[in-house]
């Protein structure tokens, strides 16, 4: 068996049975392998952007990793944007990628370049291969590290020769997974009596507290100690919806955020750290918590959350609270112009029971949280290292992931512009996501920022830089053009129809939601 | 003035006058300066791989350098595939990767990331600004690094901060560009001896060597020599076509190229290295030429190659050949079927003179070569990094250099879908580009490949793998969405009459020529 069997059987054995993949001619042999390794599902990526987004949106819902496969140094730089995503969103990822032979690397060939220096940038363990036998071990030891906790990226270089040649059987071991770190005692007493303190205090979650089990125990610990609940800006995956406990996210823009927190004295932190500002800005403080506010670390992303919420109900007797989830509330329907309130409005209506939300609708986003914060239950799984031109790719991993479940994909114009191949994968795999585009023709995030960093209001040269005009983007002709079914809205009657009608059918679908 | 103000005063006080973006927050304060520098022209790509591809076409047909401007880590990452080539290509890119404001580093805030260990795998140089005051002294350098010949990539990392910081005024010095290597008198009698050896002998040429002036002393040498001219498989800029001495590139097959090779005792090279497979295969050598033939570095690439050639007539004597150039001639048209051969035969004829051709045609290329080597004098710009994706944005800088030419663009489908944003950029540019996708809706080369690196004939997986169909990609519509008209052709006639229009209008068009 060569080593690209031994490779993508181990991974098999490892429970790791997706591969979303972009190859060239130094991964042949996994592909080949392909076709004698049946359980090893293969979904190619016209663009490595859409395959390391995939791999990101399917870790968020499966919970164990699916594989890259990715050709040389450049087809992991077409990567890197969403795996520095996954990165930040705490996913494990098994993150392949091929390289020139061994014996082939003292002639510096056209594609040969520093894989290991790039994939250190966003990689939590990294190896590099030199032979085949070493393979099964390797590739087993990357499933384990990318497990680590809370997830990672664990790359895995590999060497052409290294896949063809002679190998080893697969390992049929388990998965040697690194427990969490466990919040010691002190840690849960000192957060307890901080909220015990009767002075101002919230608790900031995020990870797998954002799952229904650990929202139940934030309520507990809430109504035990009075305080108050947030959770990141942006989160991986955040269960939410009517029979769940609310908890609101803090605001992307430092002065809002910092305003929330203001006059707080305790912040208990538990699978994330103190919050940040997302970018500097002039005159703005970096942190978001009041500079003489005490941070408590509850539990580290590294650390088991949930035992460490468990311990601090239990420390603050907060057992007997029952937690309070909300009721089912859908809003009214808007009629008339397309607004993105209108959009939200629509969304929180006509939002399946478990559909799963991929949100990075930037700016035309400002309503939808709010809006959907008590329509039937769902997972919101937003954008966590920055990198726009996530959303579509994500949505890919998520539905194949979770086949059973609806997707409904919220992505901003000018986002979807870096990863648009997502579609004809998206339609390839027949997957059910309903792709809503919210096309102002315009990077209106960057006109904000503009002013929020100090460089007063954009002039023609930068208004020409933030706009998606001369020529429009049709984004109708772009999804058929990858043979997704696409229609565009104009007015809220017609978004909401083309919604019903793309949630109702199976595969993809599109919506250009024209908003102003 | 602040730091990003001086930064663009000091490019274009340089010679610096293109700056292909993809900005975000932390590069606000560029796009607000840009307002106050109207002698740096600014274009926007929708996905840094178009700035970064943008950017090595414009290096290739300006011999001097645009800058970029990109996002953080992410950007870069987007951008690496591209720059990748173009460290291939060797041409000069002053590449700008805005950061994290310096007081906000210790936040480990979502965006940031290790810029420059990313840098490194594509730069030359690389430069962290840590203070405003630094900046004009900073840009200044990375221009004259970027020029180091014969041209690289100087990568500038500048904090928010830096830019919005009150800097000092622009530098207005000359830019220091550091001097080629010149080759040791003893290099050149080395040569000039295998040369006259009277053993079968060849001169191997590529950089500046394969415009003009270099192929006119490469026919003079090969006359008083006998020996034989060939140059690299794949060539930043070669000046072929009429009027001009023919060149042949070594095939990019190792096997074929070492066929054309064999026999051969002497290999002397000037502008580029001894030749090396672009991909090692199991049992084929990696290096091209006979392993007992002797290879003579006449001029490494870092050298002054012209220099080098001019010194080797001198010291063959060869002053007294006239170099031979190229007849006009043009080959017939075809009729019926769309083949790679028609559509190579359509493009020989029509060819305007001075056109400039962007060829990634890969597979269906084979007849292009061949077909237009004594069409009317053209340049001919190839991928030079194996990192596909390239020639649509390389087009889009080829046409900003030289917006007098017509500059054709030859882009496999597969490789298109990469970086098709640059259409987007095309039009808004109002680019002269004629397009021609090549479209057999397959990795065609990969099919070939995969049975070359001994897997075999591919089987159902791989070819699903390598399979552009399910969904067709349809180009028209792609082309349309974003606003460059496009008709598709099916036939020869179809093809000649579509491309003989388009090369009529002004602006970007597309055909996709469906070949099988």
């Amino acid at each position: 068996m060569n080593g690209a069997e031994s490779l993508l059987r181990t991974l098999v054995n490892g429970g790791v049975e997706v591969c979303f993949m972009n190859p060239g001619t130094s991964e042949m042999h996994f592909v080949a392998a392909a076709d004698r390794v049946p359980d090893m599902r293969c979904v190619l990526g016209l663009f490595e952007g859409v395959v390391s987004g995939a791999a990101d949106g399917y870790a968020r819902m499966a919970d164990r990793p699916a594989a890259t496969l990715l050709h040389c140094g450049p087809g992991l730089g077409n990567a890197l944007a969403n795996l520095h995503n996954a990165r930040r969103a705490r996913v494990p990822v098994v993150n392949i990628v091929g390289d020139i032979a061994t014996h082939h690397r003292a002639y510096d060939a056209p594609l040969q370049s520093d894989i290991a220096a790039i994939a250190g940038a966003v990689s939590g363990w990294v190896r590099e291969v030199r032979d085949a036998m070493e393979i099964p071990e390797a590739a087993h030891a990357a499933i384990g590290e990318s497990l680590r906790p809370p997830g990672q990226i664990a790359t895995l270089i590999v060497p052409a020769d290294c896949a063809w040649n002679e190998s080893t059987e697969p390992f049929t071991d388990p998965v040697i997974v690194p427990e969490p770190e466990r919040s010691a005692d002190a840690q849960i007493r000192e957060a307890a009596a901080a909220l015990r303190s009767g002075r101002p205090a919230a608790l900031l979650i995020s990870g797998l507290a954002l799952r229904e089990r650990g929202l139940a125990l934030a309520s507990r610990i809430a109504q035990a100690s009075g305080a108050r609940l947030w959770c990141d800006t942006f989160n991986t995956r955040h269960e939410r919806g009517a029979g769940r406990v609310a908890i609101a996210p803090l605001s992307y823009f430092p002065e809002r955020a910092q305003e929330a927190l203001q006059n707080l004295e305790h912040l208990v932190v538990a699978g994330t750290r103190a919050p940040v500002g997302f970018f500097a800005y002039p005159g703005v403080r970096g942190t978001i918590a009041p500079p003489d506010c005490a941070i408590h670390v509850l539990a580290s992303p590294e650390a088991d959350g949930l035992d460490a919420l468990e311990r601090l109900v239990a420390e603050l007797g907060a057992e007997k609270f029952e937690p309070i989830p909300q009721p089912l509330e859908r809003p009214d329907l808007s009629r008339g112009a397309l607004t993105p309130e209108a959009i939200a409005r629509a969304l929180a209506v006509l939002l399946p029971e478990d559909a799963v939300v991929v949100d990075e609708a930037i700016t035309g986003g400002s309503a939808l949280l709010s809006m959907t914060a008590t329509a039937a239950p769902h997972d919101w799984l937003s954008i966590t290292g920055g990198a726009i031109g996530q959303a579509l790719p994500v949505a890919v991993g998520a539905a194949i992931a979770a086949p059973d479940r609806s997707v409904i994909c919220l992505e901003s114009d000018g986002s979807a512009m870096y990863t648009l191949q997502s579609l004809w994968t998206q339609a390839r795999e027949s997957l059910n996501v309903t792709n809503v585009i919210f096309s102002n023709a315009e990077y209106r995030i960057l006109s904000i920022e503009h002013q929020r960093v100090g460089a007063g209001k954009p002039g023609p040269k930068a208004r020409e830089l933030f706009s998606l005009r001369a020529p429009d983007l049709d984004w109708v002709r772009l999804a058929l053009g990858m043979g997704v079914p696409a229609r565009r809205a104009t007015t809220a009657e017609e978004f909401i129809r083309a919604l019903a009608e793309f949630l109702k059918e199976p595969g993809p679908g599109l919506i250009e939601a024209v908003i102003d």
